[in-house]
């Protein structure tokens, strides 16, 4: 009777040359022959072949082994040995238990030709059976926590802000409504007012990472029902700059993180470069991109303040060209298009004092200065039409002190979509919510 | 004119003695004499005073000071000077210029006196000026950064699993519906079935913040309809007791980490000291609890199977007895009280192989090793009688390899209110919702 040892990662096997360990893993493939079984086995760190020469006598491992299923998760206890002629790292395990832990059914339900919506279906499979898709939730954590450590360097303290409000009240149209005991809920779809709430409780720095929902029936490569929100909200800042600087110092940090740890995966899974950006990020008004794309015969129906995903690949283009940088702070977008909290700078009530993030001509982050003046606070609200009585608590926040701030928001599906030349934001996302799908 | 210098924090006012800096924070206090004006303005990092000796003539700074209200938000910028009279580290702010960037109304709607439930209607205001609560999310920081620490360390991968669902799956009492575009979805009331998807995705080890929803009309002081859950699933373990050894690590790295950054202030604000914890935890399981608790005369109505908070502080003082520990694993709890996801011992279908942790008596984890047999799980359901149509997403994760795993999950307010021997979890928790509250 062998006993299994304690396991070994495939990545660590050459350590192990001439022992005999346990690894744990998938069957990627086998192939019988026959003298010969060859399987390979598959964990989140490698892959390994696992090799038995038949004796006479079909024996137990014999019989495992061919039986075994693609997919199988399996404990192969054997020897690791040296075989320059295998292409996995060189080595291979000859094999002395094997144990099936869970057996696969026989015919896999999605295979490498299988279209976007059915790979969806069944996500776990499909992350599974791709190291790029494997690699892309690494990327995830290095990213965020390379923000979240320069964020906490910075003074941050970490929140969770309700998802639950008891009123709908940053912008009714696109949130989504719940029953809650004898009353209606909604959920949020930002942090926003939140974190303005904790600026106000004193809380100098505020970073939250949560879930944001958007009750918004569109169908793009880049949107979804439900995404993870990264938040940050600053007190006592001297201006919006302030709010830019931090970004693109907490962007460039995590970054360097990401292709440090890596980058050459990225390269090889992807074939895209992860370029540390350099700061400052290129600033650019609304007013001049809009002149440089008008100049260059840009002229969108329907949008006359903004810009459209096409101006916003185009004015990216054009400051990469300048610059040549990935990302682009588009400033000051007009009053008209920015919600009533966003300062205005004095005398210039058209315009806000607010910023888009665009990276390779996406936009990932929307930011402002916060108004902390009461009674402008009141005044903008109004001249929006907002009505003030869903938002008391809001407002009241303002009426006891409340220091200049201003933050952002980005969307971690967004920067990795980005970051890896994704096509669609499902693929950057480990289950996808839109407003046709809520499964897996 | 003076103009403001940057912004210095109160705690690093020594470093500037003899030079002007300006402050930022609350106007705590004012005392205004005939000669002399003393002003305390307060940040998160302290408290300064600021002097102003009033001139024969009204000046502005005189005015300012005299009609700045208490809880304004200002902006002080002054010579640091020594003063060993003074209490507050021995320095004073010589005014040289004063701002009030929000001014605050006269009446502050809570004081030392108010309630808890109106000082939650002001949670802004009661967070901002009790030191207390603001060191509580300094400590919520650093405890779930130390978690988060400890778990990449193992091999973690930070997942974001989503809220939304489309079936009320894991149980269908305690869940929120809510409408979503032309039928229904629900809130998730735990990571569980996805954290257990990503392992079945190929994710080794799981490790999740975020928020859970509970439909649950409790009014106890433990309990919230949204509260923040730290989750951790892990693949190929052996046994629950992999679990157990990684919750228990990763527990006393965090509050090492908790009681070398805050104890002291933790002792001063809230009075008790942050034990760190030995490893291993004591383990009992829930049979000899029972024993344990019954020969004591512990008898509760209706509660047969499981422990209730009585039963959960006394088992909790027995073994702090025995053992000297705060904390607790309850094990083996009884297949009836447990979902039909967790595995039972080899032979013996009325336990499950499962634990909560308890920590000063209350109930802070639960955990176990999942059934990833898909045959098994399928058989469980039916006995429960759960239909298993609309968790087929879920169980389809079984049949194409699922490798043998095991989680917890914790709730973070939990954590906090029993580390700070709070008396409720409102306290613990920055906008606390209940059935009965869903604002600010």
């Amino acid at each position: 009777m062998i006993h299994p040892t304690s396991r070994v990662l495939v990545t660590d096997l050459r350590q192990h040359l001439n022992q005999t360990v346990s690894v744990c893993g998938w069957v990627n493939t086998h192939r019988l022959q026959r003298t010969m079984q060859f399987v390979l086995v598959r964990d989140h760190t490698g892959t390994v072949q696992v090799t038995h020469r038949r004796a006479g006598d079909r024996d137990l491992l014999e019989e495992a082994l061919e039986q075994v299923t693609i997919e199988s998760a399996v404990r192969i206890t054997g020897r690791v040995v040296d075989n320059p002629v295998v292409k996995l790292g060189g080595l291979e395990i000859l094999p002395e238990r094997v144990e099936v832990l869970s057996r696969a059914e026989a015919a896999l339900p999605i295979d490498e030709l299988t279209g976007l919506e059915q790979r969806l279906d069944w996500r776990f499979l499909d992350v599974r059976r791709r190291p790029a898709a494997q690699l892309l939730f690494a990327v995830q954590t290095t990213l965020e926590q390379g923000m979240r450590a320069f964020a906490y360097g910075q003074g941050c303290t970490e929140m969770h802000t309700p998802k639950l409000m008891g009123t709908a009240s940053e912008s009714g149209a696109e949130v989504f409504k719940l029953g809650y005991f004898d009353r209606s809920a909604y959920l949020a779809q930002s942090p926003q007012f939140f974190k303005q709430m904790a600026i106000a409780a004193g809380i100098d720095r505020v970073f939250e990472i949560g879930p944001v929902f958007r009750a918004e029936p569109s169908f793009t490569s880049r949107h979804a029902t439900e995404f993870t929100g990264i938040d940050v909200e600053l007190a006592w800042i001297n201006g919006v700059e302030d709010v830019m600087a931090f970004e693109e110092q907490m962007l460039a940090h995590a970054i360097a993180q990401v292709s440090e740890q890596h980058g050459e995966e990225i390269r090889e899974a992807y074939g895209v470069e992860v370029v540390v950006p350099k700061t400052p990020f290129p600033r650019i008004t609304m007013a001049e991109a809009q002149a440089v794309l008008r100049a260059r015969g840009w002229d969108p129906q329907g949008v006359k303040e903004d810009l459209d995903p096409e101006g916003e690949r185009g004015i990216a283009a054009y400051v990469r060209k300048q610059t040549g940088h990935e990302f682009a702070f588009i400033t000051h977008y007009p009053t008209g298009i920015r919600p009533f909290y966003h300062m205005r700078p004095a005398g210039q009530p058209d315009v806000t004092l607010s910023f888009d993030l665009l990276w390779k001509g996406l936009e990932i982050t929307t930011g402002a200065q916060r108004e902390h003046r009461y009674d402008v606070l009141l005044q903008q609200a109004t001249e929006k039409g907002m009505s003030t009585e869903p938002m008391q608590d809001y407002l009241n926040c303002f009426r006891y002190g409340c220091p200049p701030h201003g933050g952002l928001g980005m969307g971690l599906g967004r920067m990795l979509m980005v970051m890896l030349g994704l096509d669609s934001i499902r693929e950057a996302t480990f289950l996808f919510r839109g407003p046709n799908r809520l499964t897996p």
